[in-house]
């Protein structure tokens, strides 16, 4: 395996920060994670359009434009030749003189090979606790998952997959995906503020618009506890049926019909954007 | 110059971390630092104290137990041999498998010499604005400064030496230093929640309670503008008057005479320390 630390492919064994990289002294970074299949990066102008967003609203400048960034993570996957993989590319604050100030940033590409659940086993749901957090800056894609990585413990002793953050009484996001609703009339809503956009959240917005009443808005907690039907997104996962919040069970306890309708719009249009555009 | 990673010394040029660490992917991990004067480390059990109280909260075990840290901390003191230093003691997640789920911790300790303002700058006061902002776990000196450092183009933009969080109506602390407020009565307020507990706020809290009546509560923006004088306390600076919060100037707008008697007396209890333990 080989990793990008610019301005060079090394073997990934040797891809070494030095600990005066912000990310280290303060958890100073931003990034951004891409589906891989056969050579094919799946919707890779979205993730490229966030990670640039991100860099810029973190005051990062990135030391690849947009087409050489595009073109190195191709290299990159087709020196390592994964069937199946995920793409982290990391920027950091770099290397800080005082250990505050960020530097010249340090950009990193991490591929790896996807270890995704089995759809069937996904389509069994999650079962899912809450707390209350916003990140900071939640529009951002930052390195920081402080909380999401502290809860861990809590998940594991309330047997949970997966905690929900809410803030004042509305639902927002996962520490590593989005959230939607699916109401008794078949209204698809995911929250509008305190979250990550996701391009999976992108895409399924867009879906359900073509078929069902879709909005971006306000999700109160008791709107979760008696939606139809409730379920997460993410690039590696997809679709995942959120079956229990709070051990309250949402609509039936089981995958709902507009979650596996959007799954299979969702894994075909995957399906169009490989057969599309030939990335690598 | 040389750092302790651990199990061992290494020349600090060699000193980097695989980029699965925990802190270069999600930012995890915690941190201590003190002072080191002519191979004394002041307030060493205070700051040893918070260290491993950190990493018991965000569940990391720390690969060495209080005294031998305490020892390999005097070890890398002495072959380093700076007059005036700073020491970090940082604890990340360590090397993830999966990018998420924490590893054995490492730990790092680096030394850098100490470049702080001379006192009489110091004394001129710091001019301050406020942000909203609450740390993700705020009384863990955890290393995520994702808001602290968004905010240094701020304070540049609007001339402040520093940012003061508050949380609904009630001031905290600052990104890396505690706050305190004189009343015109002569009441020394800190705040008592949503803060990091400063070992040099511990000091003061104990100097001037022999002086003044002195509190651990909320303090109000409007109590902060009205306030007789204003400092911040931290392990490199001090205390540090205050002399305007958002444009408006605190008391006389110079460092007031409780900031100054506070000062002389750390300065008096730091060579108590010195004194009273040798340490390295």
């Amino acid at each position: 395996m080989y990793a990008y630390i610019h301005p060079e492919i090394i073997p990934l064994a040797n891809a070494t920060l030095h600990v005066s990289d912000l990310s280290i002294q303060r958890g100073y970074g931003i990034f951004d994670f891409c589906k891989i299949k056969n050579g094919h990066i799946y919707f890779l102008n979205d993730y490229l359009d966030r990670f640039y967003q991100s860099a810029a609203t973190m005051r990062l400048p990135v030391p690849l434009d947009r087409s050489d960034l595009a073109a190195m993570m191709i290299q990159l996957i087709r020196k390592n030749n994964i069937a199946e993989s995920g793409l982290k590319v990391i920027l950091t604050g770099g290397y800080s003189a005082d250990g505050f100030q960020p530097g010249t940033p340090n950009l990193l590409l991490l591929q790896s090979p996807l270890t995704i659940p089995p759809q069937e086993q996904l389509l069994k749901g999650y079962k899912v606790i809450t707390h209350e957090y916003v990140r900071d800056v939640p529009g951002v894609k930052t390195i920081n998952y402080t909380t999401g990585i502290w809860l861990l413990e809590k998940m594991r002793q309330e047997s949970a997959d997966e905690v929900l953050y809410h803030s004042q009484g509305n639902v927002s996001e996962f520490p590593r995906s989005n959230f939607f609703i699916v109401t008794k009339d078949d209204q698809v809503i995911t929250a509008s503020s305190n979250v990550l956009k996701g391009v999976t959240r992108k895409n399924v917005l867009k879906l359900a618009s073509s078929r069902f009443k879709t909005v971006e808005g306000n999700i109160a907690l008791e709107d979760v506890y008696k939606a139809k039907e409730a379920f997460l997104t993410s690039t590696t996962k997809r679709i995942v049926p959120v079956i229990e919040v709070d051990h309250n069970v949402i609509g039936t306890g089981k995958a709902g019909e507009v979650s596996k309708i959007l799954l299979n719009d969702l894994i075909a249009l995957e399906e169009e954007d490989q057969m599309s555009k030939k990335t690598a």
